[in-house]
């Protein structure tokens, strides 16, 4: 996410470089999310809480591992983050669109990798219901949470802890919310496409994304006014 | 916390600035210590162990974020390193009583948050009785060692540790104190107001404060025989 | 592995002290690789998501470790790595043959001290096969997803952050991966020779190494894509 | 232990300050080390894996912690350590003698508090015999790795991070040797009066202290050869 404070480029960024490290980024990521899911289900049957954590520490180390190698270039993976940038300040409108299109059609080929790797059918709609007024507080929470960490990195110079930043957080949400935090309209869509421990039910995901748009609004408000300048360092 | 060291922010800060950070810090931090105690019993009901693993993974995880977010502006999170930090002349006197007030009242809406994302009512006490000399003599321990963490990095120009070493150490303390580390006064009153894997009683609150206190009075005493001058390098 | 980056060096290295870097560093990387999985194996002997956590988890320190101590001489331990960085430019080819050679059997020795530790026989082969078309497409993300942590790290000026990215990623992939990503022929060699919780049959080794070395052709056209000039920065 | 590296102090320290924070430091170790233990193994009483590795995941923080407090004054808190920088050139021999004493004597203390916090009897001899060849093998690997760790970062100058180098490797090296990693003779000494998980029967606590000084060293032989000058950079 570096790479998306205009501050810190000073200027334009080619369009494509960006598509394809936010793509192959959200790609991957839906990879180690999905991924570490289906294992963890399999091989800890008996303890849900067991499986959640194998799920939320694998998570955390893909995400480390998804903003060190794209962070030069473009690492949001994650239309909140882009649309917090946008509002922010700190993009372009004219990437915005093309970017929310490769973030989510990376996470859905990512969730076909993975459902490919543990010999699952490419694409099987997920059944898991969630859906309820306090899963819903959780999303917005989760996504104010997570802009919070993201921008007030970027807007005191501090970008080089997103990568570990972000994946405490995420894993700590995972926890905290009682949706289990995704805080990602990409990730939502995504997990759709697998009918196993991180899925979704496609009718469950339109409120998880509203939730996180609504997260986004919060967040930026509470932005504008903790760290008014982009450049402010305190 | 790194703006808490007066000689790095040379100057006055805007107090209302600093509320809000702490506020809304402490917040959260109650968010993920509560929301995640919920979470871990639950989903792992038969082995506690495993739900303390799970709640102090999930509070490093907040805790590096919170303490990432706010760390630029203030981010004590905590009566008792507010208290240190007033004793150690980073804070200035009119400072600690507000800071108190938000720290305490952002901690409780913090709790009532975590509830209702659990779909639990707002605000039910809790029954854990936590009385007794040992674990008296573990909240001493544990506000003691976390006050040597925050002061060492901050009196030898290392603040950019904060989050990760705190959130290393509070991880640990959950473990290696027979308490499980409170080691914060905020924190403890707005454990209360939760009857769930992390609450305590109203009655026990008061010692397991007074004990924190009694850490924070030793902790100054090590501190100043240990890292003389605010600007102490060794 | 950053005294990998040639643009860091400088110059020439005498190549007997890497060799001696490599042979220690990818026997330590066995010795927690085996070892970790051993004990945990035979502590939880109910749960297999449970021993793969802890294996998981102490790969990591040890990853961490071996990358520190050797990271200034030369720590790829890995011959994905090493024809990875020859690929890309980062290393002479007159290396590559030597580096292979004691990587591979430092491994193995890394396996018989971790055997002799637990007090079984020093070599036993492995029964445990791991031979299938998800599981080999586990093995090729899983490389494609470590050079690219290793070499956009490099390529950009970020080797301190190996450790950290490095150990991260391989938490990770042990979850996400079906194959419970090995991602490195030497480690696969090596993990033949013990018939224990981390081992894999002789006959399941080389489809698992050509897979890996297919990743290896994926992640050099992906970074030469990616990060054009080793020298680039964005 | 940065403090430890004469190069960067440049001149004599008072030993008193160093002998502080050497004793309240091993303290601090032993707090976190034994009272995680018995935490662990009360809250996990059905999985002995379960406990280790909250164990290890304790014993890591209170590391990262225990290092980041002392670091800039002395942070040894392991006779082997300490012998290892006097073989090495970074200590005097003067101060190697105060120096074991304090530490253990502080381990010693912390193991009491560790007691006390958890309402046992301050002192009761460990009765778990831990005494076998294989046992003794894991304690030489565990001893030079941990010097490697340590050494290498202080000869290249890379001492900031030796608060997470150590504590991932000591994490990972409870797991990966037979004999739980002790690799320190001060913690080897006061893990003998407590009968709790992390106790060690007196009578196998010599053997263990002695392949714990074989493993000083075979370390020391290697660091001259792998980083021949203290100010080495490579």
């Amino acid at each position: 996410m570096t790479g998306s404070a205009r501050g810190a480029s000073g200027g334009h960024r080619p369009l494509a470089r960006t598509l394809v490290a936010e793509g192959l980024g959200t790609m991957f990521l839906l990879i180690g999310v999905v991924g570490s899911g289906i294992m963890a289900q399999r091989l800890s049957p008996t303890d849900v809480g067991l499986q959640l954590l194998q799920n939320a520490m694998a998570t955390a180390g893909v995400l480390v591992a998804v903003i060190t190698i794209f962070g030069t270039i473009s690492a949001d993976v994650n239309p909140a983050v882009t649309l917090g940038a946008w509002a922010l300040g700190h993009r372009a409108g004219r990437e915005v669109g093309p970017m929310l299109v490769v973030q989510v059609s990376g996470g859905c080929v990512g969730t076909v990798v993975a459902n490919l790797m543990f010999d699952l059918p490419p694409i099987v709609l997920s059944t898991t219901t969630r859906s309820a007024g306090h899963l819903w507080l959780g999303e917005a929470v989760a996504t104010v949470g997570l802009l919070l960490v993201v921008f007030s990195l970027i807007r005191t110079g501090r970008s080089s802890a997103l990568p570990y930043a972000v994946a405490s957080y995420i894993a700590a949400a995972y926890y905290f919310t009682s949706s289990t935090g995704f805080a990602n309209p990409a990730v939502t869509v995504a997990r759709t496409l697998s009918d196993t421990f991180t899925g979704i039910r496609p009718s469950s995901a339109p409120m998880f994304i509203g939730m996180q748009v609504a997260g986004v609004v919060i967040a930026v408000v509470l932005l504008r006014a903790l760290f008014p300048s982009p450049a402010s360092t305190t």
